[in-house]
């Protein structure tokens, strides 16, 4: 079993149909195309033929009719955030961007649900349920796409409580690579009623599907919310901390880790004051009043035994806004390090108790390797990210840094983890999939793979090694 | 896209060798082929050509491998609980019972999860997780075995607050239709490496594969729990304070109605003393102390503006167990209200507000068809069954059963729910289907079966309608 890939064509042949379709939303301009050569990894860009700018369903579904019948390649776009090459067009063909798609289509309050198209990005979709005391609790932190965070089973600072796109996504419509579409899931909490197509399309980072709309479960905004950033001596005495959080079963809504490098990095990018450049954890506590402060007193106890210190409170919005601000601002504060550079970013995840093993183990790592390489993540889920900060035009640095990114994913192999936490697979961890899943699951994927898109026009080179 | 199940062959071709490998474990003998007829559902008994009793992976991946050799049909057997015809081996074929298969082989009790063979019941799990501070919430009542849970993708009573065995399972050993044996999943929390595999055979009701191993997400047990009863005057009543306790987003562990006609047979059943035969709410609720207390409170003052009545606690685990266990045991009450019943059950699942039109209406159809079909289920989720009570010799009967239920699911089913909560699609669901996720959605779900199986050895006549 292996995707049909060897056959695919050089998009002329659809660009004059595409664009009776589309007018001027079809782009065979420079900047355009470069716009969608690479979103923001350290991958080689490669210039698609065209970008093709969706405004529906029947649209998708045209253009990947078209692209079939043809065998041209297809790379789904959203907002280009993409940490391991997922839009990069290696093989050329059409850059599908579906961030024109931002409607939301419905929000039913009295069920916590709504049904958005895959352009809305998660702040939109938040600003936009705000007033309904709603709110959508995947937070990734970059300004992605709801499409996106499917594509890829986004989670980030809130799945600790709250889960990942895998556990809030409860349907979804899906143009398939001939362009029949197909409606997964449901509006119920729950159901047993054939095979789970919603979660085969959830991670399939473009390679099954396109998704083009997304049915989202909805959490109400908690009655009492409070933040709070404690420092620690040793990167150690954070790590226990987490351990010991976790395992004492205390639903925090984040539970966040940022080295000293990184909190250097965010004092200086985000003018943080009154902290020092210590290992810190950033925490958040939702729930009622009473229990969000049983909930932080517990964590604080716990961070006092293992040497905390300075357990500071931000219960107004103002100023935990602040602090998240600067925590969604890491990956860009970490880059800023040097002028120019992009990262090369590492997004291991492991089980809970493994992680001090993983993120010390890390961290000697990258001072054996001699680069800057700021430590940042969600640690209550055991997963973190390593952003190897590079020069993007210096290849031999790019490759020392993907050196030390394979013994980082082999340690936490090593301990029972995954080489992606969230970030997905992509372009750049396809070699560790087959070490992680073995021969036979992997021919099973490739198999599902050849079954959703026989010609293998979808995202072709992407997740498996060919 | 067709299941290729034309072709298959009677098991005459497999039997001496599959005795070479299990010897006394191959049964050809009427009572143990009868026992593996069916399950505890109403569908015509089916007996299997033998019933193997395998004991290890290698046996099951043996078996599979000789069956899709010769073309034979294979059906998995756990405990037999199904309602839906699941285990029904209506092409004849080996019964692949995978009962004895019951070791826990890891507790990871630092990152709560447990490695279990199939034949584990939750049971055996839970008394065997006890003593470490553990439990496995999903709780569908009857005796049921780990790997039939997850074939339906069960859920039951804790699911509300704790999920259902989609959100559960963190990964499967599964033997494919040709033999060869597959991981998924593994121990971490979240992962972003490649497809679902996991989700994929979850729920999928032995078609795809056979599940040999689980890995199961364990909770600790609580610091508190609480459970209490209130009755209502009218099943409307009782409905609403569901509907309004959801949507104030208490995290209650358990809400499970029981209309009139269910309490009055299950005082009857499991003597329950102290209530009335009235509409009633079991419940429960999970967390410290004053969290408990908390939402126990709020969810009495909802009660009470319902004109709930006796809201009676039971926070000392004897009194609760008896409690549960009459809940549990409502199925079993609910056909012994007709010596030598069996039950056609209907699960539907809707939306939480579209609860009280389902369930009302539900009551209304079962008043005009004139049978015995009291209500239960796990509405925190939308869920909910009616135990249709018919004499399982009279066709006419279960006739009239069917119709009944096909009324109660249309009507979910047009208020956005589904035909199955937690029971599965099997035989008696197989019809809905179709009307549920569409011509192309179900082209895909057979697709995908055919990928895995082309032979379509694995339960042949499930889930699809050939």
């Amino acid at each position: 079993m292996s995707t049909a890939t060897a056959a695919l064509r050089p998009a002329d042949a659809v660009i004059p149909a595409l664009r009776a379709l589309l007018g001027e939303r079809l782009s065979t301009g420079a900047a355009v195309r470069e716009q969608h050569s690479r979103g923001e990894d350290t991958t080689t860009p490669h210039l698609p033929d065209a970008v093709a700018f969706a405004a529906t369903t029947e649209e998708v579904s045209r253009i990947l009719a078209l692209c079939h019948q043809h065998g041209v390649p297809v790379v789904p776009f959203g907002a280009g955030t993409s940490l391991e090459g997922h839009v990069t067009p290696v093989r050329g063909g059409i850059s599908l961007d579906l961030s024109r798609m931002t409607a939301v289509l419905e929000v039913n309050a009295e069920d916590m649900d709504c049904l958005v198209e895959p352009g809305v990005t998660r702040q939109q979709l938040n600003d936009f349920l705000r007033d309904r005391g709603l709110f959508f609790p995947v937070d990734p932190g970059s300004h992605c796409t709801i499409g996106g965070m499917c594509a890829t089973r986004a989670s980030g600072t809130n799945a600790v409580r709250y889960g990942t796109m895998r556990e809030n996504v409860l349907g979804l419509e899906v143009v398939l690579a001939d362009g029949r579409v197909i409606t997964t899931g449901g509006r119920t909490r729950k159901a047993a009623n054939g095979y789970d197509l919603t979660r085969l399309f959830i991670g399939s980072e473009g390679t099954l599907g396109v998704i083009t709309k997304v049915r989202l479960r909805l959490h109400g905004i908690p009655e009492a919310m409070s933040a709070a950033v404690c420092q620690f001596p040793t990167l150690a005495a954070a790590v226990g901390t987490v351990i010991a959080t976790m395992q004492s079963g205390i639903p925090v809504a984040r539970i966040e880790i940022l080295d000293e490098v990184q909190m250097a990095a965010c004092i200086r990018h985000s003018r943080l004051e009154g902290f020092r450049t210590l290992p810190t954890l950033f925490l958040e506590f939702h729930g009622t009043p009473a229990g969000v402060k049983e909930q932080a007193e517990a964590v604080e106890a716990i961070a006092a035994e293992a040497g905390g210190t300075g357990f500071a409170w931000a219960t107004d919005a103002e100023s935990r806004n602040r602090l998240w601000q600067a925590r969604h601002d890491a990956y860009w504060a970490a880059i800023a390090l040097r002028p120019g550079a992009r990262s090369v970013t590492t997004d291991i995840c492991v089980p809970i108790s493994r992680l001090a093993e993983a993120l010390l183990g890390a961290k000697r790592d990258i001072e054996e390797s001699g680069l800057v390489a700021p430590i940042v993540g969600h640690v209550g889920d055991g997963n973190f990210h390593t952003c190897i900060v590079v020069n993007p035009d210096d290849p031999a640095e790019i490759e020392r840094a993907w050196a030390l990114d394979r013994k980082i994913v082999a340690r936490a192999l090593d301990l029972g983890g995954t080489c992606s936490g969230e970030h997905g697979v992509g372009l750049g961890k396809r070699e560790f999939l087959e070490r992680e899943h073995g021969p036979e699951a992997l021919a099973v994927m490739r198999g599902l793979k050849a079954t959703l898109d026989p010609k293998g026009i979808l995202n072709p080179g992407k997740m498996f090694r060919n």
